[in-house]
Formats: C-alpha cells, structure tokens, sequence
C-alpha cells in the first residue's frame, strides 16, 4: 500500500507514535518561524528552558505584526527580538523584510523538511512542499530546545484538482471554493493534501495561496507535491540545491478525496463576516467599496501584484476608494519595480505601504463606519479591522483591482482580457534585511537588549485535586482567538506584558471579564469559560490561553476545540473538556457555579469522563481525551514547569 | 526707497492697515491649505459660518497626518473631508498623495500670490516665492469665505546668502545654523527673506526646506526670490504659466540683515529636544544610533532621496539601524521610482513607508527606549516622537544616511566624493490621487458623510465683565503646543471631538489638569495658566486653544507669546496677557487665585493694562496690547459668533 505525501514526510520525522489518526505522534523538527506578536512570548519561554543555542537546522524570527511603533513598545520589542535572535543563534528579519510566510517561501522553505511556526499561517509553506505547521509560542520554543513537536495524527484528505482555472479566477477562489465546501472547522484533525494534474497549473505562491487559506478550515496544514514547478520556483530563488521531488505514491490512499475541477470555479468572496461566507462575486456585485487592499501572508507575491499593475495600467482608481497595496516582502517590491509594475501602480493611484500584517491583524487601515472594505487577507472576523462593526470581503487580487477601478464589487471577468504576465526565472535576491545568526563564540557575547515592557514570565501553579469556581461567560460556536484576545494597533503592543495584555481579555465580547475574573480569583474560585463548536479558531496566539490563565480561569468546557488553541490550553494548564452530552451546552449559563473533584486521580489515571456539579442544576459529565503526556502537563500547570522539571 | 519682496507681496494684497512693523494689517488670501488633522475642525468651523462655496483662487484639503488608521476615527475623517472638499468646491489631496507642503510646492505654490494653511510650515511654499503663511483653522475657515488674514506687519529681516555650500552640506544644514543664531524665538514677529548671489545655488525644494525651518525660529514667514530656478522648478511641474520673476529692488531696505557665507557651514544637527540645541555633527560623532528616518516636510524631495539612494548604491544599512524613508509625496516616489533610485534603496535595506507625515507627528516610528533617532524632521521636542523620554536628533540626509551606514552618529564628509545626481528637466507628473473641485452645480447635491466621532462645535461664551479664578498650571520658557495639545497616534484621531479630545491637554506635563480644570468650571471659576517667553510655539493646532477654552481656561498669562497659538488664544476667546512687570511671572505659582475686574470696559476702550489680584500676594500688572479686531473677538466669546453676527 503506497504512503500519501503526508505520511511519507512524517514517517521521516516520526519520533514517537503510529501514524493512526487520532493517536498522538511526536515529530522532529528540522525548521522554526515566529513572528513578533507570538514571538516575544515564545523567547521568554525560550530562556525560561535555558538552552544556549537553538537546537534546529534552522530557526528564524521575524518581525510582520507590530510595524505601527506608536510608542516605545513595539520598537523595544524589534530589538528584544534582534538581540535574542543574535544571541541563540536565530535568523533575523528585520521590520520591512516582509511578511514571515512570504519571506520563507522565499529564501528558507525545504520540500520535504518540518516546520513549526508560532503563527497559524505557518501551513503557507506547505505551497513548496514541506510539512509546515502553527503551533503555540511555547511549543515552538521547545522545538527550538530540540524537542519533538506533538500532535494527533490527522487525516489525511486528498484534494484532487483537474483542468485549470480560467481568466481572473486564481488561487484565492480555489481556497474560497474549499472554504465554502468545508466551512471554517471542516478541516479540524484534517491535512488537505492536493494532487493530481491540476496542482501543475499553479506556481508555487499560488498553492501557497491555497495552503495558507487552509487554516480558515481549520486544517492542521495543507501540502503540495514538490515537482518541477517547485524546482523552477527554488532556482528562481537561487537556491536550486534545497529542490528533492516528491510526491505520494501512485496507490496512496487517503481518509476522504474532494474533486476540484478548476475551470468550474468562479470568482468568489467570502462576505462579512467569517471566510466561510461565500458567495458568487457577481451575487454581491455593484455595492459601493470605499477601501481596497492587497496584501497579506495568503495573496500578496509578485504574481499577485504583477497581475494588479497590468490592470492599472490601463485604468485609475475610483476617486471614492483608498486603493492601497502592502507588499509581500522586501523581495516582492524590488522585484516589482525592477519590472516597472509599481509605477503602473503609483500611477493608477495606488497608496504603497511598507512590507508587513499591517491592517490583516488591524495594526492600522481600519476602514470607515459602515463602509464596504475588500481585501486580499485572510480572515474578516467581526471587528478584526478595527472597527466595528466592519464590512470586510475577502477577496482575490482580480477580484480587488476590477473593484478598485469601478468603485462598487466587480466581477474581474468584466475587464476583458486577462493581461500577460512573465516573472523572472530568476528573482533580484536581497537579503539586506535578514541578518544570519551570528557565531556561537560571538553569540555567547551579545547582550539582550529588554525594554520597560517585557515582563518576565509569570509562575503558573499546578492544577489542585478540585476545581470549584464560576462558568463567567457562554459563548457560540466559531468564537475566534480574536474574540478571547483580541489583536490590533492598541492590544498588540502589550504582548511582552502578561498582566497588562490580560486586562483586554474578551474585550468585544463582555469587556467587564478581567474585572470578574479576577475578582473570583482574589475569592479563591476558578474561572470557566463555556463554548459552542471549533471554540479557539483562528490565530495562534498563545496570549488566548496565557492571558485567560492569569485571570484565574482554569476550564473550558465547549462542544469542540479548534487544534491550536486546545494545544496552547493545555501548555498553560487550562483544562479543555468537551460536552459528553452535546443538548448539556444548551442547560447550562453564563453565571453557573461548577466543581469538579478529584482532578490530579483522575488525569492520573488516564480517566477522560469528568463529572460537574452545576450549583443548582445537578451533574453532567465532560470529556476529557488526554494523551499521557498532555496529562502530564496539565497536572504540572504548564509545559514550562514539566519542561523545567 | 526701493521695496523688498516682503512689502510688494503685502502691498499687492493689502486690505487694510498700514504697513508699519506691528500694526495690524489685512491681506486679501489667494489660496489656502489644510491638512486633516487640523483640517477637520476648520471645515466644521466653515460649515458654522454658513457660505455656499469657497470663495478663494484654489483651496486644498490634504490628507496627510493621520494616516494610522487604527479604528474608524481616521478613516471617517477621511470621508468626511472628502465629501466637505467635493460639497464646497475644495481640491481634496488623498491619503497617500503626500506631505501637503510638498505636493503645494509641486503643483500650486505661485510666485507672489498669499497661502495660508493650518498648519505651521505653510511657509514651504515661500521657496517659490510665495507669501505663504501658517494660521489657525478658523482663520483659514475666515479665507475660505473670503475674508482678509490679519496679522501684525512683521519686520523684515533680509537673510544675504553668498557662495556655495561645499559638498554633503545642504539646505537643512543652512537652517540649522541660523537656528542656532536665532534660537526657536528669535523669528517672532519677523520674515526672513532671502537675497544675494548664493540664492542662485540653491533649487527650490532647498530653498523650501530652509523657509519650512524658519517656522522653528518662530518667524511668520519665509521667502525667496522667484528667478529662473523658480522658473525651471515650475517648468519641471509642467505649470510655466505660473511663473513671474519676483525679487526685492536692488535698494530695498531691511529692518535687520543677517549675512551667511554657504561655504563656511558645515554638517550640523539639533541635539535632544530642541530644535536650536545645534551642534557640529562632528561634535556628536560616533554616537551609537538604532533608528534613522528622512522624511517630513522639510527633507523629502527627490533631489534629497536621490542623494541617499545614490550613496546607497554603494553601502548596506547597519544591521542594528532601522533605517526608513517616508517619500514627501506621491510624485516623488513616482520619480525616484523611475529613476532607479527606490531600487537602490531598497537593495541597501531600507524600510519604505507611505508618503506623508507619519513619525513626524508621532504617528508611528517611536523609537527605542534610550536609543537615539537621527531625523530629517521638522522638531524633536520631547515625547513628540512617541517614546517619552526620546532622544532624537534632527539631521540633513546627508547626515542621516552616512549614519545609516556607520550604525553611529557620522559626519557625512567621510563618505568621499558627494554623488553626481541629475534630476529631470521635466517632472513625472501624477494627480491621480489629487480629486479637483466640482462643478457648483453637481456640489450643491454633495451629501457630506460624517462619522460618530464628528462632534459639533459647542458653543462659546462671551467674555464676562470679571474673572475670578485659579492660574492651575505655571510652566517654563518655550512651551509647544505639543505640550499642550499633544498629538501622536493616540490623541490625534480625537481631533474632530472636542469634549474627548480635551481630556488629553497638558497630558505629559500634568495628566490631572483636564480634571482640575473642569472641576473649577463646575464650581463656576475660571482657568488661567502661567507661561515663560515664547508660550505656545510649534504646530498651528488651534486645539491648543480650543481644547483648553473647553476645560474653562479663560486666560494665559506669560513673558510672551507664539504668533499663531496668540492668534488662536484670541479666535476662540482666550486672554493672552503678558507680564508688565516681566519679574512677576517669579512670584506666581501655580494654585495661585486671580481676580480680574473691569474687563469689558478696558477691551472696549482699548485700555491695554489689566489688573489682576492675586490671592495673598497683591496685584500685579499685565498688558494685553490688541488691536480693534482682535478685542471685539475677545469680547464675542470667539471668532465664530462675531462672524455669525
């Protein structure tokens, strides 16, 4: 029986573990990325191990999130992360270099290799053929101390495309198509593994495209094959040596197969407000736009923007709308001068902002009061841009540009004929901005460099026989870790600063919950949160778990988790229980007194039903399915302190 | 007796008053300016006087502060200027287009017509030979319907500029040497003009930087002559028709002259945190250095960014610099684009941001605590750039770009031969993000878009016969506006919401004066403040005087005043005193109560010294010299009502 892609890099890295889905597997990993809003957190872990040099092939930290320094925060930060990555032997990209999964596609991403990056957009390297995974902050600090990563072996899905997409449909809409198949948790426990002879019309950004959005199904990551579209792509970065092909076996089997034929696909658009919104662009068509942006991990590479600048150079921007271009990366905007494509776009009356997340994670171009905005990024949750309540579409660059010019939707396929592009067979490289690690001798010299703002890690205590405390809040289905912790250009800054981060917790949910939470706390009691389906999708942050966790809260009970989050959970010692019975969400309130006896017994002995008393309501049974070593953890209070032990 | 450039200038548009060095005058106004951060108040207070159209030559809306748009506040803004530009007959610059002095200078400064903008370095434009003056917004608003500007007849102070400056010496190392001759208040009450045969060696973007800096001397104005360097700048900008020679006569008198030799300047910078805190660059050598910006409306013309793109095609950025460019508009990105120069920026490692002001006014780019930030910016008071302490230095490109590279404070001389740079005759010329003004017709059905946070002006009080109150607050020499209405990243989105934005007055000098000041409002006593010399110095905010008046400040009382923030004191109803007995200002403190009788009788009969009691301590004397104009606004309560009356 022949391997699938999946199994076949796994199988290489496999420390520990069958490759049954559903059972926990550990493997090695060869390559880290962080990027400074999980970044910061991740290394104060980091040398709370106390490693002296990363243990990776390679490991590299950037800097995406946090470009808006409106005060001395985020530039303390930049050079926390400067000197710490000097001093362990970590790459540096410094602020400008672009966007972290953009820039690894280009100048680090191996097929065949594993990564693991403290951002849930890491799967974009999938696009080049590597096993690229999001993780929490801490685990990706363990695997900078050499450890393996763990995780349940997923399923692994086959998508099989054929034929090819038609003009000014591209990568975006394949994903949105996915999306609308698989709705935000279709991909939970699931890699989405593409084959077939449709995966050769599509250049490696374009499957990084696909990989990237994969997350909005909750995918633990998405993979192409590594052919001779890949090795065009590796010598186009000079790096022709890091090229292996490879493919699943002729025979693979895989745990379900979706069929993809490209050229039925339209251009969609994920409408406000969840990526799993989809409609027909030209169901939305003709409602007013007054921003338009292009940028993101998912949709912001040389293609993309060539394809923009062909387009401007035969038409303006509408007066009523802010056109504004983020490119990917340094590489993607000399690259794009070099070949005149962002004169076309001054030209057209664009508005170019540096490299870097900027209004993806809403660190700024937060759109007007109830104001259409269409962006290429890759999530529109409510609020996330920073207003709200906002009317964010998700869109592809075609989609976009035809909008920008007309000044309401726009199906691209209006504009008539798709222009002619070529790229380079060989990129200007410019690593100008990406500083190498620096020797070890050196290395043990460099002096970290800590601004007022970096607190050091709080202690986190281990869990007590009996949990006796306050259900705070219930919340619905596909709450985001957005909706936890929230990003953008205030709360970000305080990442570094547990206690002070932790005050925005839920902010626009019930923003009264630090308070609460706390004052419970100061009483003795535990915190519980209780939700609905895929609780903790979204982004990575680790700051969803920790944040909570210094508030005191210690469970959460919710009908499923999304993976990330119930990791991070986890690491931090927050108990994730699922429903036993499902109707029981609907029994219970926000308010609800519970307690839960002989905990440390029952994580002990490997027991995974939980009994709850509700004051008032009687019992119910919760479900907790732990691995050994999660167990383990949980009865520490956090992987730090099981990793210190 | 032959008329310097100055008096032909006034003389053309004099409406009344004579000209005589501190006599009020009026000048008929030929265009104004504003940008959005002052510019949202000002079009509300050109709605409240209720005329159809603006009655100007050519008015313009720029959109160039606040550009973070880190919620809906910005971005409304936006929106709302926009549609008031499109309703009233305004050119509207957009967000991206560029610094509002740059694009002037490119596409409207016209030798010898009148510019007032709202905003402090409207004097730019005086390198075209424009009579170009910084005023409040409601003094801009009073233009727009078509009244006269008045001010009091500065003095005449003729700068003779012969030789040439020697290589890596340039415009903003002019400035800064007469910075240090005349201190940030030895401008006040004078223009300073330029003449000689050095004027000959300088193009009009240098000349536009040394009269932008002339603001930081406190001067009403700067001017040069407009010859055949004019003529080809104009040409440059496809407007020959714009262009008439212009200069003083060969006998003209000057009421001072100041004599510099070009060729004995050498590098300088303005040392933390004072613009006329000048030094030889070679004095702060060796200094190490972590952030490097050129930018703002004094350093970012395409001969200055091809100056350092030209260097850097030679050298990479210190890899512990972040070094940044803010392009001061969209034609000069454009230009530098087309000749190859971002290429060369881009490949040394330099981080491009957006044209317009950004870290300028403290909207993003704070530098690291207890790093040095080299700029090419207008002012380095302290906190202004969002780090609080801050330790900025305001530099030529010269200067910053060789300490780009060194990674310390570097005189550029030692970077050998200066690079040949040859700027086009013809300029690539780019409007597409400038919207010209409606027809009347298609005006009138404008419907204006305003967002929650545009608040209506309240009302404002007429001045009563007596003021009994505390002076709360007593503060030093050289006061900004930045201390009392600060800006930033934080406070500027509130600009359009006075009730909010008040709460932020004196915010880094005492945090707890809006409080205490509404608290003496609530017990019906009024506010005074204690300044030094040269009180209110800096940006033209008229919420400096806006924001206070609200909290209930009723009169300043210092050695001596800045020219706009007097003006803007005055529009909205507050006394600007000043000491008689300048050794008074020793004896009060502040908590001291105050009692000043017989007001409107005094402003009535033109009576100029003012009694005051102060509790405790006797009386003592204070003089408030105003004109007619200026005592009926006084006595009105603001501008405003007496232009409804």
């Amino acid at each position: 029986m022949g391997m699938n892609l999946t199994q076949k890099i796994i199988s290489a890295h496999l420390v520990a573990g069958k490759m049954n889905p559903g059972e926990e597997i550990a493997i090695r990993i060869d390559q880290t990325l962080t990027q400074d809003a999980t970044g910061t957190m991740s290394y104060l872990e980091f040398e709370a191990i106390g490693i002296d040099r990363v243990k990776t092939e390679l490991s590299v930290s950037y800097v995406d999130h946090n470009l808006l320094q409106t005060d001395f925060k985020n530039a303390d930060d930049h050079l926390f992360l400067q000197t710490i990555a000097m001093r362990y032997g970590i790459w540096f990209s410094k602020p400008g270099n672009g966007i972290c999964h953009q820039v690894h596609l280009e100048r680090f991403a191996v097929p065949g290799k594993t990564l693991i990056g403290s951002d849930s957009h890491t799967p974009t390297a999938g696009g080049c053929g590597m096993l690229a995974i999001g993780a929490g902050g801490l685990d990706v600090a363990m695997a900078m101390a050499g450890k393996p990563f763990f995780l349940r072996m997923p399923k692994v899905v086959g998508v099989y495309l054929f034929n090819r997409l038609n003009p000014w449909v591209s990568a975006r809409d394949v994903a949105l198509y996915l999306l609308s198949l698989l709705t935000v948790k279709g991909g939970l426990g699931k890699v989405l593994e593409y084959f077939g002879e449709g995966v050769k019309t599509l250049s490696v950004p374009e499957r990084a495209t696909i990989c990237n959005l994969g997350t909005e199904m909750g995918a633990t990551t998405s993979l192409f094959p590594s052919d001779e579209i890949t090795q065009a792509w590796l010598i186009a970065q000079g790096r022709e040596q890091d090229f292996i092909p490879l493919a699943g076996d002729a025979d693979a089997r895989y745990d379900e197969i979706i069929e993809i034929d490209l050229s039925k696909i339209e251009p969609l658009c994920a409408c406000p407000s969840s990526p799993d919104n989809v409609k027909r662009v030209s169901e939305e068509a003709g409602k007013p736009v007054f921003q338009v942006i292009i940028g993101s991990c998912a949709n912001s590479s040389l293609k993309d923007l060539m394809v923009v600048s062909k387009v401007m150079e035969r038409y303006k921007t509408h007066p009523m709308v802010s056109f504004e271009i983020n490119p990917g990366s340094l590489q993607v905007l000399e690259n794009l001068t070099a070949l005149s494509g962002l004169r076309s776009l001054l030209e057209g009356g664009v508005r170019i902002h540096q490299s870097g997340c900027l209004g993806c994670i809403g660190m700024g171009q937060a759109p007007p009061t109830n104001a259409i905005s269409l962006r290429t990024f890759t999530r529109n949750f409510p609020g996330r841009s920073g207003t709200n309540p906002d009317f964010v579409y998700l869109v592809s660059p075609e989609t976009a540009v035809a909008s920008a010019i007309r000044g309401v939707i726009t199906d691209p396929r209006e504009l008539g004929d798709y222009p002619e592009i070529s790229l380079p067979g060989r990129f200007l490289i410019n690593d100008s901005l990406l500083i190498p690690p620096l020797p070890e001798e050196q290395a043990r010299k460099v002096e970290i460099i800590r601004g007022p703002n970096i607190a050091p890690l709080p202690g986190f205590d281990p869990l007590p026989e009996e949990l006796e405390g306050v259900f705070l809040l219930k919340v619905g289905d596909n709450i985001t870790t957005d909706h936890i912790m929230p990003a953008g250009a205030q709360i970000l800054p305080l990442r570094s600063n547990l206690p002070a981060i932790s005050q925005y917790v839920f902010k626009n949910v019930w923003a009264d919950f630090p308070r609460e939470a706390l004052s419970l706390k100061e009483k003795g009691l535990s915190v519980g949160v209780l939700g609905g389906e895929n609780y903790g999708q979204g982004s990575s942050r680790e700051h969803a778990a920790l944040a909570p966790r210094y508030l005191g809260v210690r469970v959460k009970l919710a009908r499923s988790f999304a993976r990330i989050h119930r990791s991070n959970l986890i690491n931090f010692g927050i108990l994730p229980l699922t429903f036993e019975n499902s109707q029981d969400y609907e029994r219970l309130e926000g308010g609800d007194r519970f307690h839960i006896k002989n905990l440390k017994m029952n994580l002990s002995s490997g027991e995974k039903r939980f009994k709850i008393e509700i004051e008032g309501k009687g019992e119910i049974w919760a479900i907790g399915d732990f691995t050994e070593r999660e167990r383990a953890c949980l009865l520490a209070g956090s992987l730090l302190n099981l990793a210190k032990e």
